[in-house]
Formats: structure tokens, C-alpha cells, sequence
């Protein structure tokens, strides 16, 4: 059993440090690089075009009757894989009650879901060279990308794909993070993905270190933090599991201090996350209120939120050579944003205490403003998400950052939002937030990364991008 | 909606220090204060005795039939409210694939839990007196304890009690809790309750300060962290939920390390997050496999693990004067424990990542030991819980702390576990501890209950004892 965790922690006889200072003073050294060791930062670009045409990798949209391995299975009419594995597509209903005592204004929804209840490994290696932390990104296909390739961690794998031996490059290395080293783990929590579209999935975010000689690879390069800090201001360029590890690693906090101390985060947290009463049923997928099927997609009634469709993808450089898969495709790009603004001198962002029907326990703390905007295009200004005009209409000067980044390929087709960190200077939001919302610092943010179900992946990719602003070309908010 | 979870956090325009030091300083002084401002500690079972006294309260057992407010569903069997609300007894089902791969030994049972879904409100009251921090304990009466009162938390209230006016004193005191003093709030924290009887019930452990004068009420005492030590060496005395809460206050760690570091500590857990795979469905009350109903009790066809009973309750110092309610009632008495082993000098702990259907993720640590040995008896040694025979076994001499406790008095029936600290020198285990054991510091599980969902509630308890043993009388293991 002991095989797959690394060795058992055995016969100790001396004590260490809890904290290791000196993790932190490299991690700062590695984003205050911005020339690495290995490739120039500007030429990455080149290098992912490369990749791009060294590979064949088609993806075309097929009925869901072309779909080889995945059928509606009978009864529910929920889409599954026939080996029972990967993933399925089933119902979700959701019950919200909210108010002060759970019997406040009420929400009840149903939607499909996916449905995983592996936990997937996303590790990213690290190596010191020439006395600096680099880390070994991988130029990765996924069939939803826009752009198909991004860059990725050095390995995502669910169970299924490390546990059986598909002869992919990347299986080799997956050994660094089923056996990581003890010694040399940077950062190790599982971490929740989207509550929208996912059932209580979590992956495990891993950083693991090491010392050996890692063979030349052409998917593979080695970058410090700085210039994937720099990389972190292009469009679809890092991809949505490197952006979750990204804003796991510890680095150190300098400010003095915060709003809120940190017993007054977790209180006011716990106090959010006992206030809402959420209650989550697996419905059948042909029972979904609200919801149409097509041949090739099943959509809200409505057009609005997203829709489940299947894809045909034939690639040369993938562990099988084409396959047939759902994805969930959202409807509009999406707006993923912080409100930032200085607080006694120190940057805070505005994090909202959300509720998802799919999180593991009620809310977890996500960016000021998460939607599409698309969504909600029908109600009326005062029924919009809060502070989504006043991110709509910032001029370009208050936008302290901003790129599309995209969501996961491997289960989102086109899934992408604009990401921004907006001056808060001048609206009523930094006076005197509304419930639900807290100002706090990134170094508390960074703090509860350690632990998993705390930021959702939204606030985690602005949590990285905001550590990018810190340490990249601009300097900025953190 | 704010007005239940207190103001939000408004207008900040200065920080503060992330960690309030002194407040680590104040429950030192408070832990080494064996002699309260207002009672004396040997006077606190006169106190309890008189309380004891002074109220009216018979439990008696009935069959179910004699229940008035519960009735089984029709269909399912499940055991409900008429109202629909306090608690429910169903049936779940776990299967639970464990091994590397979640592929190796397997375990699938069925048995009847509690469903609660309400998150209640565990609270003691702060003040200080004379420089030293007191918190206010209550004599409370619960149907389930064995000597009906104990000391319990200055409130303890479901959401039901707390937002339905009883015309009960500690309503008044709620409030304290419902709308904490963002400035005053000193633990805040939701935690899990038995994995083994509930499922996914979380509860709200909360410490808050008050400098209000607060009426002397007979049913309330205010204790020293000293006093409430000294107390934690008697049998049946201080409640699951005060011990809970007080596992949750913010100690401060003094020792110069542990074995594992903070990461690598964490970094052992999300492993063994990760190796299991706990699935749990609820089903049905009346098709629970492996029970068997009869007119008094369901309960398990070899008569293990525990029963579901029903109860008549008369008080008099209740919110209302009498009821009926179900009863979980386990099959005698458990053992709970920590083997305990100092590393380079410092005291360590052997937690045990233990799988329970009833938790939200899988597994939470739990104490080296922990089941009722006549669940076990029917097997050979080499199949009966690891550790178990070394701590029946251990001499005298070996035994840091005894107590025997009882669990939460409103739900079980005469719950009650033996738990201990027993000093691991001598045993193979402090050598070489197998797979999903670790050593860690008391200070460890300190930190780690600033989170939810990391100790399971009997090893809350141990820690509470444990806390309890370094500032008690006799000094101890950290």
C-alpha cells in the first residue's frame, strides 16, 4: 500500500524546522528571474509553435451517435464512458437557501454535471540550475484549447492515466509525484475545480523538486518563475492546471499586515460558510429540468450557461492516437475579476464567499466579480452580479492586469475569461463592501493555498496572476 | 442579511498584524491558572451536583412506537420529525476502495446514520477576570450521558434552537455567537463530527470574548483554562462539545520543531486524501443490509457496532418540559488513544488517516487507536486494529492520561470511550509506523484545528486532553 505515497515517515530521531524559511527566499529568487537558464522567455512562443506543427492534432465537433466509447446509458439517460471510467455527464439540483438563518431569498436550479470522483494529479517539477528553482513546463495538447497547445504542467494525470501504462513521455515522470521525494515536496494540497461544472472534484496540486538529470525532452522546458510571471500576461498561453499549481507555491509575505488579522478571515469565512445551506442532489441526466437534448448538444432552454457536446480529436503525440469525448462548452467569454485597492499601504483584493453547487462544502472564496456576462444580459442592472459594471467600465488606467485565459481542455471546449485585477479607486465597493464580501491580502490568499477548499481555481488563476504582476514585467498590485 | 454573521467588514483603512501573539500569551496565563476568580475547582462537582438536583430529569426508554413527534416514512423507513427538521436516522451505503490505486482491499457495508445537515453552533464565552481569561461553562443536561449533566459550552444550540425563541437562558447568550465581535472572536472554525454515526455534519466550534457584564445565572460557572484541565482528569465530567471547542483555541507551540515539517506533514495527508477512495450513497432506513428492526431497537444482526432507540425525556430546565427522540446507542465501551513518543526531545503523537463514511473527504486524522474492542473480538489478532493490543496491554507505568468521556449526550446513548495517552517506548510501533501513520507534534494538531475537517472529533478530544496534560497537574507530554 505504502508504494504509491512514498515510503512511510519511519523512525525519526531528531526534529526539524515546521517552517523552511529558505523555500521562500528561492521561490522569490526564481520569480525575480526573468532570464532563465534554458530558453529565453521570448522565444517560447516560438518554441510553442513548433510544438504545435511538430504534432497532428485535429478536433472536429460530431454528433453525440459518433461517439465510440461513450453512450446515454439507459434509464438515466446519463452520458458515460462503457469502461466506467474517465468521467461521466449526469444532473445536478441544487438548492440554495440562503439569509441569515437559511430561509432566506431561495435558489433551486437544476443543470448537467460531470461527474469524476478521481482525484488527478497536476505536479509540476521543479529543479535548481545554476543555483536558481526552474520548472519543467510541458507544451501540451488539449482538445478544447482554442489554440490547442498551451503550456501545461509537467504532468496531469487522472488515476486512470498513471495507473495503466499508456507509453506517453510523460507517464516516466508522473513517478516524481505518486512517490514524491519527502524531502524535496514544495507544495502538495487538493484543491476543488469548477463548482459550476463539476461535482466535488478535486485534483491534488503538487510541486516536487529534484536533483537528477531529467532527459532533454522536445514537449519540456525549463522556466523560472519570472518568465512564466511574464508568460501569465499573454492570451490562452498558460494553461488553467498550470495557473491552479502556480498559485500553491509559498511564497513569503513582506507586508505588514492586513485588514482583517487571520483569525478574523477564518471567522468571517466560517461564518459565510455556515450561513449558507446548500443542498446537492445527483439527479438522472434526462430528468434535468430546464434543459434540452439535441443530436449534438444538450442546451439550456434558454441558450444560456453552456452546453454539453461531443468532439472527434486525432493527435499523434497522445498516449492513443484519436478518441471521441464530451465536453462542456460555455456559452460567451467569461469575466474573472479582483477589485484591488491599497489599504494602509498595502494591496488587498476583494474576495467574495461564493456558492457553487458543486463545492465540496457550500461556498469557497472566489474572485469580486465571476460570471458571463451573457447570463445575465436579460435582468435588469440591479439583478446583475455585483461590481460587474464597475469592472465593465474601468478605464484602461485603473486595469492593473488583464489577459483571456482559457479553462481546462480536457473537459471545456473554448472555455475562456477575461481575467483582471481593476483599481478599486473611486467606487463605492472600497468603502463598504456588501455582505459576502471581505477585503484581504494576497500573502493571506497565498497562505490558504496551503489548504485545499479555500480559493476556488477562478480566485487561484488570479491568485497566480497577481503573484505574475508582483514578480514580472510591470511590478504591481502584490 | 448580514445581521446573523455580524457587520461586514467595513471601511478599512489601516492593518494589522496577520497573528495576535499576545493572544497565544493570554491562553498560556489562562492554562496556567489552576485557581479561578469564582469557584474553586473542587467545588465544581458540588456545583454539578447541586444543578444535578435542582432539576427534574428522567430518560426512559420506550419503543418506538411511543415516540410522539417521530415516525418512520412510510416507504423508505427512514426515521424523520414531523416538522422535518432536528435530525433524521436513514441508511448509507460506503463502499471504499483503498490500496494505491484505489484498487486494493475493499470494504462495502451499509449501516443507519444520522443526517443533520443544520450546522450548529458550539460556543464558549471569554471574559477576562482579574488579567485572566475565564470561559463560561454550563451545567448541562443531555438525555444520552449516562449521569444526565456535565459541563458543556457556554452554548450549545442547532440552528432550529437558535433561530426559534424557546424562552431558554442560554438564548441570550447566543447571540454572542449568531453576531460575533469581529474584534473578540478568539476561535472560529467548523468541524466534523463522528464519521461513524453522522453523515458529513459539521458544527461551528467558536471561542469569543466579552467584556459586557454578564448576569450570574445558576446553570453557569466561569473557569480558567487550569481549572477546566484539572476537570478533564474526570470520568463523565466535561462534554464532547466543550472538549471540541477548547481543542480549537489558538495554544502557542514553544518546541523547536517535529519530525515532519508543516509541509511535509501536509503533504502526507493530501496523500492519503488522495489513496483512498470513499464512496457513499445514502439509501433507504428500511433497506439497510445487515440490520434488523425490532419494536425497541434496530440494530446490527451480530450485534456490533451500535443500536437506534427512542427515548422519553421529562426536564424541567428545558426550553420545553418533555420529549421523545431517537437515540443512537453504541455496544460498549470504546478506546480511544494516542500513543505518544518523544522525538529529539520533543513529544509526538502517532495519527492515524482513517476513513469514515459519514466524513465530507474521505479521511481526517484520528488517534492511533480508536473502536469498541468488542466489535473486534470475534477476529484473530492479526485482523484487529493495529496498535489496539499494545494500549489494552500497557503497563501502569506507560499511561500519560486516562479519562473515560462521554460523546454528545443530545444524540447517543451512554457513548462513552475510554481515551488515553499511552507512551509508545518499548513497542515496535515507535520505530517503524506502517502506512497512514505519522508522528506529529501536539503543536501540529494545534495549528491544523484552525481548519476544518483535518482532526476528526476523537482526536480533537485527545488533543484537548492532551493540552489538558501539559498545563494540568501532573505536566505531561506537551
Amino acid at each position: 500500500m505504502s508504494s504509491c505515497i512514498g515510503p512511510p515517515p519511519a523512525a525519526p530521531t531528531a526534529v526539524r524546522p515546521r517552517e523552511d524559511r529558505e523555500q521562500a527566499e528561492r521561490i522569490a529568487l526564481s520569480a525575480a528571474t526573468r532570464h532563465g537558464a534554458h530558453l529565453r522567455t521570448e522565444d517560447v512562443h516560438a518554441w510553442l509553435a513548433e510544438r504545435r506543427r511538430a504534432h497532428v492534432f485535429q478536433v472536429d465537433r460530431v454528433p453525440f451517435e459518433e461517439l465510440d466509447a461513450w453512450r446515454f446509458e439507459r434509464g438515466t439517460g446519463n452520458l458515460v464512458h462503457r469502461s466506467g471510467r474517465f468521467f461521466a455527464v449526469e444532473g445536478m439540483h441544487v438548492v440554495e437557501h440562503d439569509g441569515p438563518y437559511g430561509d432566506g431569498p431561495r435558489r433551486d436550479w437544476q443543470q448537467p454535471v460531470i461527474i469524476q470522483s478521481e482525484v488527478g494529479i497536476l505536479g509540476i517539477l521543479g529543479k535548481e540550475i545554476d543555483g536558481v528553482l526552474h520548472f519543467l513546463m510541458q507544451a501540451k495538447m488539449e482538445p478544447g484549447n482554442i489554440n490547442l497547445l498551451q503550456l501545461s504542467p509537467t504532468v496531469q494525470a487522472t488515476r486512470s492515466n498513471y495507473t495503466r501504462a499508456h507509453g506517453g513521455t510523460d507517464v516516466k515522470l508522473v513517478d516524481y509525484f505518486v512517490r514524491p521525494d519527502r524531502d524535496r515536496v514544495i507544495a502538495d494540497v487538493l484543491q476543488s475545480e469548477q463548482g459550476a461544472w463539476f461535482l466535488r472534484k478535486s485534483n491534488r496540486n503538487m510541486v516536487v523538486e529534484t536533483a537528477d538529470d531529467i532527459p532533454a525532452l522536445d514537449d519540456f522546458r525549463w522556466l523560472t518563475l519570472g518568465q512564466i510571471a511574464e508568460l501569465l500576461h499573454h492570451d490562452d498561453l498558460v494553461n488553467m492546471n498550470a495557473r491552479t499549481v502556480l498559485s500553491c507555491l509559498p511564497y513569503r509575505d513582506t507586508t505588514p499586515g492586513a485588514a482583517l488579522s487571520d483569525v478574523q478571515l477564518l471567522s468571517w469565512f466560517t461564518g459565510e460558510r455556515s450561513r449558507h445551506d446548500v443542498r446537492v442532489r445527483r439527479v438522472p441526466l434526462a430528468s434535468v429540468r430546464g434543459w434540452k437534448q439535441g443530436a449534438d448538444a444538450i442546451e439550456h432552454e434558454e441558450g444560456r450557461h453552456f452546453r454539453v457536446v461531443a468532439v472527434s480529436v486525432k493527435a499523434g503525440n497522445r498516449e492513443v492516437a484519436g478518441w471521441t469525448q464530451p465536453l462542456i462548452e460555455p456559452v460567451g467569454l467569461g469575466i474573472v475579476a479582483f477589485l484591488v485597492h491599497d489599504i494602509g499601504g498595502v494591496p488587498h483584493v476583494l474576495v467574495h464567499a461564493r456558492a457553487e453547487g458543486g463545492f465540496l462544502d457550500t461556498v469557497e472564496l472566489a474572485p469580486t466579480v465571476q460570471c458571463a456576462p451573457g447570463n445575465h444580459a436579460h435582468l435588469p442592472p440591479a439583478d446583475r452580479p455585483p461590481f460587474l459594471d464597475a469592472v465593465l467600465s474601468a478605464p484602461r488606467s485603473r486595469i492593473r492586469y488583464q489577459a483571456v485565459h482559457s479553462e481546462e481542455g480536457g473537459r471545456f471546449l473554448h472555455a475562456r475569461s477575461r481575467y483582471l485585477a481593476v483599481d478599486a479607486d473611486g467606487t463605492r465597493a472600497a468603502l463598504d463592501p456588501p455582505p459576502g464580501y471581505a477585503w484581504v491580502t494576497p500573502g493571506q490568499l497565498r497562505a490558504l493555498t496551503r489548504h485545499g477548499h479555500y480559493l476556488n481555481v477562478e480566485a487561484r488563476t488570479l491568485l497566480a496572476c497577481i503573484n505574475a504582476m508582483a514578480a514580472g514585467p510591470g511590478g504591481g498590485a502584490a
